[in-house]
């Protein structure tokens, strides 16, 4: 690592309640401070309640997911991708946890005047490549310009419909005590990669991210039959969010295995430098998922045969309704309390 | 009037095209060069390729269109609206003009870090007043935080998908000779109500937005049984950039005679004070329409029993397929060519 300066955001202190923070933006429990505040006082439906990261909406006995994400990632070009890639993926993979088929995305760009035209044209051919390479179509999009100083050089923001095989259910209320939980592959490859680049950091082996589309991953496991409960994907916040969010959704408690929890060696040595935990740290290419226990083979084994779940692990149990909350056992054999996440670990990594 | 200066941008002589300029995102000239440059060659799609405002998903059957719209007005708010009215209904009325019924909207949120929540709230609040009275949910949402000075304030992207109802077609390329033109009521008083308050202007009377819902008028209209070839709300580029681009799609030559249009006092006093043509300030709540001529005055009849089309009247006439373009025969008796917006006229007004 060089000798760069680090800087992590340390947003609480100036918090008196009356502005946005960074944290806000974080995905975790700022995030959903504001929601609770903000949001839902104003918005609230039953659709919206749900505080998933998709809506269904039903069409003439159609069932339609429907998604919006903004990306603000920074630096705009990182180790594995950019914010073209993320833009797609991302919205992509907030249709597949529900085991949609996407049917087309939205892309709406707030550019900054003067933002170089050839930069544009590296994230639109990224976006179209990663568009192509999920088999989905940027069919609509929009483009607006605001002056210098008051945009950060090019924010997208996807939306996504989806189609919903008939018989699929993987409402985030579905986990069961018994059931196991799985995640797709090391994790926190994402936030690292972004942050290394942001920081110029150097790590003996480069991280690069996992940013990739997972609705034929989801397809798969789908596929070998067995019951699956839900699945998310570990975006900000990273799976202890993840995890926390659907022990809620389905107020069951979930232990979670911390030596079972795939971490690659670049990572760990990152986050030990920099005092993250992976835990916390972004992916936009992974997802948990609970399933059923008796399952848990067969929907792994499926998820070993596909390039994006091959190093896929069982990570832990939901084991009781006790309260909804998520246990670490961690490496040390103690066990602790795994919260979301507090504040903004790092900022703008989507 | 005060005696204040007024900053409009002349974006034009910088452009050695190879930065992102104000006017890129005017909606007329520039943004189609932009689209066309980037856009189109990297994303070629059968849909996006249409250019419409929105496009066409088809879903087990299911007709459904779907649209995106970022909104970047400054100031936030203006007289009758502000940026969580005009995100709702610009996105209702892309919906609109394909005749469809709107299921829900998404919403993305980005914020910069010390924008007061008081505002934000309020901006919510304005959101779901305008979602309620058109009958329409905010599905899905997202918020993202980017640092003091990488944004102004607030963006707002929403996303929309409707149904649209069996036997009904208003694609864009549908316009023939002899149909009329029709539009729903005075034409420019949005962006004169924006322009006034972010230069601090004082006219006599205050202009204020047209900012509404139109997808009860289009309802109507079609309800009243006249043969709608095709509608379009006129934002951007105002009415001369609609009318050119149903003109270009449908590959027709439009004449439109100036003294019918209506244009109220307040928005000529402005406009001639201000150099500009109200045939290219931006409208938020009104359409253009091609009809059947012989069904013109039923359809005009079902507009004039509607709130937002009570001041609708003909103001022109498809007469030929010499070339798709559209022609203006003025107050003077002269005619001209009315082509797209060149530049920004008026930045920021949605």
């Amino acid at each position: 690592m060089s000798g760069t300066t680090i800087r992590l955001h340390c947003p609480l202190p100036s918090d008196d309640g009356s502005v946005v923070l960074l944290g806000h933006g974080s995905g975790g429990r700022m995030t959903a401070d504001l929601i609770r505040r903000i949001f839902l006082p104003a918005l609230s439906n039953p659709a919206l309640d749900r505080l998933n990261d998709n809506a269904e909406l039903r069409a003439s006995g159609v069932r339609l997911v429907f998604t919006t994400d903004a990306f603000v990632v920074s630096p705009l070009r990182f180790p594995g991708g950019d914010l073209g890639s993320i833009a797609v993926n991302g919205t992509i993979n907030d249709l597949a946890v529900s085991g949609a088929h996407p049917l087309g995305l939205s892309a709406a760009f707030i550019l900054e005047e003067g933002f170089p035209l050839d930069e544009l044209r590296t994230l639109v051919d990224s976006m179209q490549r990663a568009a192509r390479g999920a088999g989905v179509d940027i069919v609509t999009a929009d483009t607006k310009v605001v002056e210098r100083g008051k945009a950060d050089g090019v924010f997208i923001t996807t939306s996504g419909v989806g189609l919903v095989p008939d018989g699929v259910d993987l409402d985030p209320t579905r986990a069961q005590p018994g059931d196991a939980i799985l995640v797709s592959g090391p994790i926190g490859d994402h936030g690292i990669a972004v942050l290394s680049a942001r920081e110029g950091l150097r790590f003996d082996t480069t991280v690069v991210s996992d940013c990739a589309a997972l609705h034929t991953l989801v397809a798969a496991m789908l596929a070998s039959g067995g019951a699956i409960r839900c699945l998310r994907d570990p975006t900000r916040g990273g799976v202890a969010t993840a995890l926390n969010e659907l022990a809620g959704s389905s107020r069951v408690e979930m232990l979670i295995d911390e030596p079972a929890i795939p971490v690659r060696n670049g990572v760990r040595a990152a986050c030990e430098m920099l005092g993250l935990d992976p835990l916390y740290v972004a992916c936009e290419g992974r997802l948990v998922g609970v399933v059923a226990a008796a399952d848990a083979e067969r929907v792994l084994a499926a998820m070993h045969a596909h390039p994006l779940g091959s190093e896929a692990h069982r990570i832990g149990t939901v084991y009781g309704q006790a309260a909804p909350r998520v246990l670490l056992r961690t490496t040390l054999g103690t066990t602790r309390i795994l919260d979301v996440l507090s504040g903004a670990q790092l900022p703008r990594i989507c």
